[in-house]
């Protein structure tokens, strides 16, 4: 077969991550395809209401409610299977694998019940199926423990897999609400089904975990030799345990081999984590994954779990690879035409100036002990109009000086700057100002 | 060019990390071709000193005084320089680049002053240049930020870069060390070099940063336009301020990116990270990274940033990829033969039985409140030779009962069960008992 210079893509299904696939794709078409070399057509989507009004415009000529004018469409070369569930999903997923097609999916329930048939149809017909978007949303997990941790076998894999278990614990150990207050939150707010089941009885942390350890270690573990423990039985004394002891409760997905032994475990349970591990910060509906590879040691990923968006990166990701494979492309993007490409958009890109880079400061000062140094200090701040929120006067009566230690308001670099030499300008300021930016990826 | 079939694999330089990279690919040799269907040739390493002797023991025949004859070797596909600095390695670099050979490189100051170089070579001759172990050792951050995120825009890159800086910071805000004693303890310990500079005073994650702003944005940060700060001048008052208020003190890498204003910044420095954020976790050595992009949100990524091992998980990693282009393999290992190896393995794999699986446990038993009680309860995990390493106990006198709650030393799954079914023989024991794992997995 010669490779195709244009892949065609076609979507079944525009719940909130189809259409975050149909967004984000047309947004970054142009610069994926320089990247790629190739020219990526977004042929269409099915949907069951054709009528329905959708977050994402588009065109109505792009839609249709049969999926299998997608899938047998001879110009779509992926197939991306969003429409979930295990009846009607096993059925078109299997025809596009038979048809030699890629299918990018972020279905789990259909890959841990019917992972064998699937993968029997990518083998015969020389297709493929990927599934990034399957577990742990954005998080490019399977990539991690498939490509960039070849070189390692995973002794253990520890994973924080459902969003809403974890929203759910993270409000009761840090805020003490009820486990029904806490539910009944993460309903209000979109984290959770009416029906809560499959999350807080640990169903949907368990599909994932079967997927990582099928991954990890090629066995999909039989349901009744795993463990599969939900959240409901969590109560105020068990936080308060934790608490005192310095452990976050953490609904955690565990999967563990003994590589002389030849056995693995996988268990879906809530636990004690100590607060030092990484785990015990990852909060709300976030997910992380810590790996302890043989090689790399124990390697953590952590991000947004689940959501239209942070799913349809997932997808988009398995997009680009299936492009890649399906054309040739160089690898991570890297042809000649993508280095020119790149090279030119970074030459019309220049570096902030002083006044652009914001952030709230620290500064530390040494002083003078006298009456009337600080007023002259605070009076430096208010003339360049910076905000001043903390502040920590520290006495050393015997040296004749004394520290200050204070965080301001967010402020640009050059007013900064000019705060520092008009401290610096002070006679009652003994040494060079310490001067540090108070950082947070969050904000 | 037809696609080879075997791939040959020189090294050049047998530092930590050289001897990580032959040792784990010899010892993954077998698993590596049955995933990628092709057949791994390590052919050899050069040396500066052929007589040194070395942790892993490679055979004299393989080893060369002369770094050309494994650069020249046309049965070398892949080259990985490992030897560091920026003469010599930029000439062996560039001649294997123009043979079109791929080379494998963790040298992150080679790349940051003759990137440009680098890639018109790539460009010109059709060869590649891989560098996932050039930053952050064995996280897969490139491949993140190149793969798995490719669907989005980062307008924030934050880091933990440089594990020296990570270890000193963290025996001081955590430990009370000085800066002086701090540093003489990591140099010690190996984590820090006899002459420091390159890491603390931020070279080394000025380097990483720099590279990571070229890959996501395209353009190379001229060093005058940046600011590069290291972590002398952190004090006791800093570290004071820092936990009053809820901080931890780190050295970060800070990429951002105004796509409306097209412009970046690019800063290595100290700052203060609120305690809620994740990289406020990443202690000691360990490096972390926070990507913030467009449509996926916050991802971290955290792990072992150096050393011989986790640098070379990234290099095998890398090497993996290159075979994959370089034979057509199947993208992800996923080809029919590997597929069927894979699930021949799993065969041979079982689950794991209950004595097997081992952890500390947590329980939480609701008590008659009467006097004898707790002895009973205790009885039954002495029978069971159960050890308890820490209790509380709730007295709820209104109502006749109390609650305990407490948490055992490691003991299997069996044992546990079997002082489970004793407690709830017990009369005195009111209610199911709640039963938690403790998890750690740093354990």
């Amino acid at each position: 077969m010669t490779a195709p210079r244009t892949i065609g893509i076609g979507i079944l299904g525009l719940g909130t991550v189809g259409q975050g696939v149909w967004k984000h794709l047309t947004e970054k078409k142009a610069d994926l395809e320089a990247r790629l070399g190739v020219r990526i057509d977004l042929r269409g989507a099915s949907v069951r209401n054709l009528r329905k009004r959708r977050a994402v415009r588009i065109p109505s000529s792009r839609l249709t409610s049969d999926p299998h004018a997608i899938v047998d469409d001879p110009k779509v070369h992926v197939v991306c299977e969003l429409i979930g569930g295990t009846t009607r999903a096993r059925e078109l997923t299997l025809r596009a694998l038979r048809l030699g097609k890629v299918v990018v999916s972020a279905n789990k329930a259909l890959l841990c019940e019917h992972g064998p048939e699937i993968f029997r149809a990518v083998r015969r017909h020389g297709g493929q199926f990927l599934f990034e978007a399957s577990v742990a949303g954005g998080i490019p997990i399977i990539k991690a423990i498939r490509e960039g941790l070849v070189a390692n076998r995973f002794e253990l894999i520890v994973g924080i897999l459902n969003g809403t278990c974890n929203h759910i614990l993270t409000r009761m150990g840090e805020d003490g609400l009820s486990f029904a207050d806490a539910l009944k939150e993460a309903q209000e707010l979109g984290f959770a089904e009416a029906d809560p089941t499959l999350d807080v009885d640990g169903i949907d942390a368990w599909h994932k975990a079967s997927i990582l350890a099928w991954l990890a270690h090629g066995k999909w573990a039989p349901r009744n030799r795993t463990l599969v423990e939900g959240i409901r039985k969590i109560g105020p004394a068990d936080i308060d345990f934790a608490r005192r002891f310095g452990f976050a409760l953490k609904h955690l997905a565990v999967v563990r081999r003994d590589f002389r032994q030849n056995w693995m475990t996988v268990g879906v349970y809530p636990a004690l984590v100590p607060n030092r591990d990484i785990l015990a910060r990852v909060s709300g509906v976030n997910n992380g994954i810590t790996l302890k590879g043989d090689v790399v040691g124990a390697t953590t990923l952590a991000g947004r779990g689940a959501g239209g968006d942070a799913t349809a990166s997932a997808v988009i990701g398995d997009i680009v690879d299936a492009i890649a494979a399906l054309t040739g492309a160089a690898p991570q993007g890297l042809s000649a035409e993508a280095l020119a490409a790149r090279e030119k958009s970074g030459r019309a890109l220049r570096m902030a100036d002083e006044e652009e880079i914001v952030a709230p400061f620290y500064l530390r000062l040494s002083l003078l002990d006298q009456a009337g140094v600080s007023e002259g200090v605070y009076r430096v701040f208010s003339r360049h109009k910076v905000s001043i929120a903390r502040v920590i006067q520290y006495e050393h009566p015997n040296q004749g000086r004394g520290t200050v230690t204070l965080s301001t308001y967010p402020v640009n670099e050059r007013r900064m700057a000019a705060v520092v030499r008009g401290l610096k300008g002070l006679r009652t300021v003994l040494e060079e100002p310490v001067v540090l930016r108070i950082f947070s990826p969050e904000s």
